[in-house]
């Protein structure tokens, strides 16, 4: 088989953020929360000013770099990827509506880069102030390409709100040095990060500057990666490393070195860098049209979603090295479910869907958005989940050890604090992931429900959308379209794999002989300014069920609506939620309830429960507890915990 | 209310080992392993004549601290204790049949023993060879009087058997140093182990000399636990300790000394050393008729068999700090119950149950008799298990850091060894749980039905009883009385709690005017030489569930058997067990099959199974599965892991 002969490249072209502003029901107050609140905070907490806080000293490192302050390297090794996560989002902010004030902030820490870059170009305080001269000798656990790469993303976002080149010029300096040290010639070092990341920067890097060399880059990394003889080996045996047994029980695995890129067919390893490094492979195999590069994503896809994700889109299932384990071992209660790795799967769902239109990378995009990576944060923006689990038992999960890492509440932020300024550039990114084009074929993707005011240019004339919709609540959505002038092109609504039955009207007719391909409904005509497309998309309660080999929820069912996963919470359903049985055909009424942790569609419905006696004390019995009849009520995964901490499940026992 | 004036002692006195004979269908077997194949296995490892295994080093010590050998101390603080245990079970051993080249190997050892104690009695090969001068300076973390305790039972066992002295007057100078040393007169330490032991042993150790300052010395042990000031405090200040904030956390709880003894009435922490500890105060609460520590014996055991005890007896659901955790917390997959915890269990409620007369007690020891102890070693008797899971998913286990502890093999030895020769002391000991006395009131006690010759004095004349059974597979057992000249006495038959209905007859007429009393019928009558009494009791299958409380058990069914719990493997019923569902009727055929697991009765019936399509890759799916018909094989669960390796459950999903 001849793999170059299939055409591989991205068949669409995700509308960008500053052509997109979200005036959404749902989504503004979250990007106003962002940009009011989480924006403001972060900044105090990288610079130390959060009373009570674990310490960040991100701000403070670039400052002993640069000279500025004396002082001593504090906090991880990567910590210099706070700030360009918080860059990052600050650029997205900016993208939406230009602040002097924030953009003050944000040029007087990119003057402070500039300073802490060395003449070189390089630029990283970890190995500037506490390591100087042991640059790269472990690229295997230090993330040093890791924080460039967040530097990178967020240099190229700053561009495109601001204009303003000189971040991005820092920036390509770094890349340029970087590109000086490693590579496959023979003068250069055939290393690359344990942590990827650099590797997806590089292709932005590419796309804002048409530097080819950043993307050259970038695949460089991606192929050498797992190649033999393994420079992990050869880097560690320079730095005479002794690792323990223990250690090195599936070493290479953990980081997605195990095998060369293409070689990999399974989801492997700390699943955070998976989804980044499986992110690079899609972007790359779409800009070198690589089948083989993109088969492999395609096996890794198919390898994730069929046997190693949580129903809310959560993805890995072990705390111990942050991992994917072994397929369908997805325990609830000890779920690990990273936020940033919810976050990563949506980066590369996103890639795919550019690469083959095809409604279910979308449909796995949004599961993770309104589920795993929403339940990361509280409904007021001050504090997060590093871990999402899908049931807690407070007693028992504050109690044992091996479930140290499940918690109860929200924390105000985080010693290693990876997820709060990646959900935060997240929601601030959130205009970039609703839209596509294919300018080749005059069409334009829908691919979430978000109201929103779009603008671009498409058959030779701009084009403004606007959309309205009171999703994920309610499964209608209306798109207004404005026109200078009448113009054939297609618009694909996609149709959620949740949804069953749906209705588009297009100025009030029902559309009956539209195309439905791969989950887009494709409507191809001569629009009209003024022309008004109505969906209503049916959006039953729906009792979903794992596969059966998935030993946890054997039994059980999840509650899911639109793309909202639900879930008990001992606050509206008493204690020991296990007991709680629904029968396979429950029914639920469905109720907003705009009091309630800021406006939430609740379920209500009828299940059973054990009678136990008060004078029960029988541990075992031979004897059936009889049921009784219980109401229920579910509120949607992501805002759990925003009440009295307690007890929640997603997972529910039926008949 | 005036505690003093109830009155708690031993209503009833365990019939020793040496009036009692095993000659049973199930046991006897067993016992011969142990004489023959694990007692010289473990003296080889002891010796580390074991290839492959982990060395032990435990003579090699005593020999070094003799003077005997050039070399350094290797091993667990508490290696010591190994060669206690194993003495102990010798003196089991011999305690049936004298054997001469045995006793010339233990007697060999015990000259080793004495030519290790110093000059003063003390005895420890740790602190005599690593330490030296360090002694009693850390009771809290190093097992000094729990290796002591260990040793002194050994003594106990070697002289009942034998007749011999020398090593119980070895063992009694070390305790009469050890009472120098700690009570609670002006110049002594108020120290206590960190590991309780040495106080059930001393209760031994007084039992078999007379001496009463050994009782009085455990009585100091067992009441100084937990008082304040915390001697684990003053001793930790006297050796500088700096504790990490993780490690204070419960720590106390830990060694069961968070409070004095008699207020504790939860089980708590370490769940070996809780076992030890209370069936110590057990012990001394009846030997000073003390009912308010029986009280607080009383609260501990309703917490533990009410809260804290898995199906099979086993104990200690923590893998972390092998402890108690919160109640109802009994993770299947994730079980520690550790064999030597259940073994400590049978301990407890055998001194409870003398002091009780309540099958409750008796109830509970042969179900970790059967289970939760049993299951620590193989058929073969070379391999144990430490930690016995109730569910077990190979791939899962051997990737999950989480499930690090749970082997799905048993291992040949451990490096820290102390559940082999635990379960081989029970089982070489076991003729002391089956008979009790109440001299009296002329009661004679059966609580186990094992085929046993007993030759006891009761009512002023030697009573022999026979015993025939084929128990645990048969509820049937048959008890053949020789007496000299007739004699009125009572037999007192247990009827286990899982056995709703029997009839006794004897001499062939049904007895139905008997009174049961706290669960054991009484047979008052005068006893002719001959008498023969049958005891028969139904047996069937029965459906076990959980509390509601707990958890992990929710809407699943465990079969037990009589006292045996049984549980499906992989090799009998396919892979993915949970995926198996009985009805809430669902019938067994029960057939005993002398070919399989050394022959064991199995249990067939029909249960359903999803019908899953080759083609079927839906991790998640909002249809219902259908299900098929699939016959289940079940096999007592201390039979598992005795065939190929795979998949195990006790607890079965039910309708």
């Amino acid at each position: 088989m001849n793999k170059t002969e299939k055409q591989i490249q991205n068949q669409l072209i995700p509308v960008v953020l500053k052509q997109v502003a979200i005036q959404d029901s749902f989504w503004s107050a979250r990007e106003r929360n962002v940009i009011e609140t989480v924006v403001p905070y972060q900044w105090d907490a990288l610079n130390d000013a959060i009373p009570g806080a674990e310490p960040s000293h991100t701000i403070e490192n670039f400052r002993i770099a640069a000279g500025d302050s004396q002082g001593e390297y504090y906090g991880m090794v990567f910590q210099d990827s706070d700030l360009g996560k918080w860059l990052e989002t600050v650029g997205f902010v900016l993208s939406k509506k230009r602040d002097p004030q924030l953009e003050k902030i944000a040029d007087d820490v990119i003057d402070l880069l500039g300073r802490a870059q060395q003449s070189d170009g390089y630029l990283n305080t970890y190995y500037t102030v506490k390591e100087p001269g042991a640059r790269w000798t472990n690229l295997r656990d230090n993330h040093e390409l890791y924080c460039a790469g967040h530097l990178m993303e967020a240099a190229v976002a700053y561009y495109e709100a601001t204009g303003k080149k000189k971040f991005l010029d820092i920036m390509c300096r770094y890349a340029d040095y970087i590109a000086t040290v490693f590579g496959s010639e023979e003068d250069k070092t055939r290393g690359y990060d344990g942590h990827p990341e650099i590797e997806l920067a590089l292709v932005k890097l590419y796309q804002a500057t048409g530097n080819r060399a950043y993307l050259e880059l970038s695949k460089y990394f991606v192929d050498e990666r797992g190649q033999q003889p393994h420079y992990f080996d050869l880097e560690a045996q320079a730095r005479e490393e002794v690792l323990s047994p223990n250690k090195k029980k599936r070493l290479y695995d953990y980081f997605q070195a195990h095998l060369p890129v293409r070689e990999q067919k399974t989801a492997e390893g700390h699943s955070v860098r998976a989804v980044y490094l499986y992110s690079a492979m899609t972007d790359l195999a779409a800009d070198y049209n690589d089948a083989e590069l993109f088969d492999a994503c395609k096996a890794l896809w198919k390898d994730t979603v069929q046997s190693k994700m949580y129903v809310t889109g959560g993805i890995g299932s072990s705390a111990y090295e942050e991992r994917f384990t072994v397929p369908f071992d997805l325990p609830n209660d000890r779920a690990y479910t990273e936020t940033c790795a919810a976050i990563g799967l949506m980066f590369w769902a996103q890639r795919m869907l550019q690469v083959e239109k095809d409604r279910e990378y979308a449909d796995v995009m949004e599961l993770a958005l309104y589920n795993g990576v929403l339940s990361g944060i509280s409904l007021d923006g001050r504090s997060y989940f590093y871990v999402n689990p899908l049931e807690v038992w407070p007693a028992t999960a504050n109690f044992r050890n091996d479930m140290s890492t499940v918690k109860v509440t929200r924390q105000p932020w985080f010693g290693c604090a990876c997820c709060p300024p990646n959900i935060a550039r997240l929601i601030a990114s959130l205009g970039q992931y609703i839209y596509s084009t294919d300018p080749g074929n005059s069409e334009l993707y829908v691919h979430l429900y978000i109201g929103s005011a779009l603008e671009l240019e498409l058959g030779g004339q701009t084009v403004k959308l606007q959309q309205q919709t009171n999703y994920p609540w309610d499964g209608r959505a209306a798109l207004e379209i404005a026109l200078e002038q009448a113009a054939p092109f297609t618009i694909a609504l996609r149709m959620p794999g949740w949804c069953s039955s749906a209705k588009i009207s297009v100025n009030g007719q029902e559309i009956t002989d539209s195309v439905q391909e791969k989950g887009y409904v494709k409507i191809n005509r001569t629009w009209q300014d003024g022309d008004r497309i109505e969906l209503a998309m049916e959006i039953p309660v729906q009792l979903v069920r794992s596969h059966p080999d998935v030993r946890e929820n054997a039994g059980k069912v999840a509650l899911q609506r639109g793309p909202v996963v639900y879930c008990l919470e001992e606050i509206d359903n008493g204690p020991n939620l296990q007991d709680i049985v629904l029968s396979s055909d429950a029914e639920f009424d469905v109720e907003f309830d705009a009091q309630l942790l800021g406006g939430v569609t609740v379920l209500t419905g009828e299940a059973t429960r054990s009678d136990i006696k008060a004078d029960d004390s029988r541990l075992y019995t031979t004897q059936a507890y009889s049921r009784v009849p219980a109401a229920i009520k579910a509120i949607p995964y992501f805002a759990w915990s925003n009440r009295t901490p307690g007890e929640m499940t997603v997972w529910i026992r039926s008949q």
